[in-house]
């Protein structure tokens, strides 16, 4: 499957082209807010049921989706048995999957990790996987691993520059030579992932960068102009979609914009509590406004 | 059960004073290098009977077992099963289990891995965790939710702070002020962790500290005294045993060693290879020589 598979940013900047959309769904489930007649079911078919219901209500309007692993690990082997799930029923539905797991470690490990989650091994949903979250602390020997799988296996990595929460305040702002930890970060993953880069200009070696810091977002396209960048934290965190233009190129291209509670969880806000039957079609209608919101934006 | 457990820094003193051993036995299992009995078995359950086995061999020697997570989901949910059934091998055989599985992510993410690795629910092998490796990329905001968990129901953090591979150098020893990040990291764990340092000294937030860079270990000590090191990165990876006597107080506590390959696969340095039949025996001495290196070196 593998050897067959275009780059992963050939295969997303497609998806974006086709669908007219830059928009990630995020799929991070918790049991006590999924829909009552989901909620009777046992933990792990509850998920698994939730998550392919997602998939089908945003295959239109999103690129990928963006399973959250340790929404689903909370419930162990089982939790595992629905990721699986997930991914595949995404994959099925055409959609893009960004396995959302953060991991990071070392040497063999690191290698076990790129495995599980970008692997070829039937057995596992690795090989429905399109690209991986992964986190910069451990060095560049650390991310070989991962970025060796996908750049053989036409996958993506997403490499943690600028985190959405407040406190990526304390270690990625830390300054050395006037330039913040963060920014380093995505300069050293630029120019080791530079031999990479595609016809379309980006290489399988992205980044996330918070879109609850607009201002950053254009010293990050600068400092790796051939990443393409992630962005979550619109909605509930507080970041702005109106915010994100910076982190496109000219052309709009070269980011996506996850989304996750605001399209997931749709259903919640609607006027007296929505009947059941129409949950997926809150969601539905939420992913259609995002990827407007953010059509719009550029 | 977490309401009665002592904090996780008293129960490992009690179990290095007990077992006069400072040793973690890293559990990191590659099929292809399991003794033939088990590598005839299908994944899990081979897995799942060599960690088993480990468990049996060196519960004597060891304070705690350190299961890598990688390993194991590298055969996704079935690998996950073989995680529970290590997990919950080792609790029976009296041996506390640190999960590597450098988790970090924010908000109600780290709430979700906080709960698959450190929670209560009866119907995974969390109960059964006693200290989890965590990464501080994200900043201490997302730390937080596992330091709940780890106060309140006696377990324990290790926080990455200088890893033991070359790469490390990337970002970990970058300056600021003066100071590197991996001892700002130390510094910043210390004085949020200090609330919560119980009777023996120590509190729930211990660090990782690689062994392959000995004159850093001061410093580390120095920077964090009420931090746990957790020293991996002796053996295979070229730190030596001899060089890790400054990670430990006056008293010769406040440190414990960690080694994998070099114990669990002894079997495969045998003389000629040694018989099948004796493979526990040799972890079992691999097991005892290096514990009686540690209280040699200190």
């Amino acid at each position: 499957m593998s050897a067959l598979r275009p780059p992963f940013a050939e295969r997303l900047g497609e998806a974006m082209e086709r669908k007219r959309s830059r928009l990630v769904v995020g799929i991070d489930p918790v049991l006590e807010r999924l829909p009552a007649a989901l909620r009777a079911l046992p933990p792990e078919r509850a998920l698994a049921a939730f998550a392919e219901e997602i998939c089908d209500a945003v295959a239109e309007h999103a690129v990928a989706v963006k399973p959250q692993a340790a929404f689903f690990e909370r419930y162990g082997a089982r939790g595992w048995s629905a990721f699986e799930h997930a991914v595949r029923a995404a994959a099925q539905r055409g959609l893009l999957v960004i396995a959302d797991a953060k991991r990071g470690d070392i040497g063999s490990t690191a290698a076990a990790y790129a495995d599980a989650f970008l692997g070829d091994d039937p057995e596992t949903c690795a090989p429905f996987i399109d690209a991986l979250t992964v986190n910069p602390y451990l060095g560049l020997d650390a991310l070989e691993p991962f970025a060796e799988r996908a750049r053989t296996g036409g996958r993506g990595l997403f490499v943690l520059a600028r985190t959405s929460n407040p406190g990526s305040r304390d270690f990625q702002e830390r300054s050395s030579a006037g330039e913040p930890l963060y920014l380093a970060v995505a300069r050293a993953v630029a120019v080791w992932s530079r031999p990479w880069v595609g016809p379309s200009g980006y290489g399988p070696v992205g980044l996330v960068a918070g879109a609850t810091f607009p201002a950053e977002l254009p010293l990050l396209r600068e400092a790796a102009p051939q990443a393409i960048l992630l962005l979550p934290g619109i909605g509930a965190q507080g970041g702005r979609i109106d915010g994100v233009r910076a982190a496109f190129d000219e052309a709009g291209k070269g980011a996506v914009v996850a989304s996750s509670r605001e399209i997931i969880y749709a259903y919640e806000r609607a006027a007296g509590g929505a009947a059941e039957s129409s949950w997926q079609a809150a969601v539905r209608s939420a992913a259609r406004a995002t990827k407007d919101a953010i059509e719009a934006a550029l």
